[in-house]
């Protein structure tokens, strides 16, 4: 067994609405320094026998990214 | 400027049908090799100064993950 | 062609972070009249013949939702 | 006390992996009809008073849809 995480976020000119509203709530919990918040997706694969870097990129170019409007990392967890 | 980074995933226990889609769609792609896919949340915080985990804690703790159905971890980006 | 819609919400009891943040961050935005946000999914199944609701319903309880945490409904779109 | 309902939808011509994992993994269920699944948002927001949808249209464009990707829709549930 091994796994791949397959991160995606959204390409960093695409506005993100729910982050968005996370930032827009923290003075409400006496939290003012943050300048952003992001909110994207990860993703962990398990392979049967090894990781399988070329398979984890196909599946993240076919079901799990738009390459359009997100970008995404894929990586052997340590 | 610091990143710190909250991933977020459903707990083991609790089925993932997401996940489980991606996983059932994989035969067609000729992909035969993999045992599960989890599919949780990736949240980038950026704070305005130095990272700060306890701060970001906080915020996955009331706005970013449910602690009955899912584990969130919490770590400044490398 | 016919559209079959699937909502799937968290159950009531289930807290949801995310619905919590944009109530969170509405008096920012001047709003002060909102009691609760719920962010659920909406899912849109284009058949290719006739609507059949009782796949839909197959592939909501298979695919989409995770009927410990979530409730769904679903019904032929007007 | 009255809900509005905001349907928010990836635009038609923006690809939407998570859909299209559902669809791919139909036919290992033994479902072959259908044409096309879109995974969007349903986000329930609840007036203290009566429902304002201007208000619910403005929250939807500032903290819920992204307008370069995403249409939505807003109604006072029936």
């Amino acid at each position: 067994m091994a796994r791949v995480v397959v991160d995606v976020m959204l390409k960093p000119e695409i506005l993100d609405p729910q982050g968005q509203a996370v930032a827009n709530a923290l003075p409400s919990l006496g939290i003012g320094d943050v300048s952003s918040v992001r909110i994207g997706k990860r993703i962990e694969i398990e392979f049967a026998d090894s990781a399988d870097l070329d398979r984890a990129k196909e599946i993240a170019d076919r079901l799990l990214a738009n390459p359009v409007i997100e970008d995404f990392t894929v990586r052997v967890e340590d």
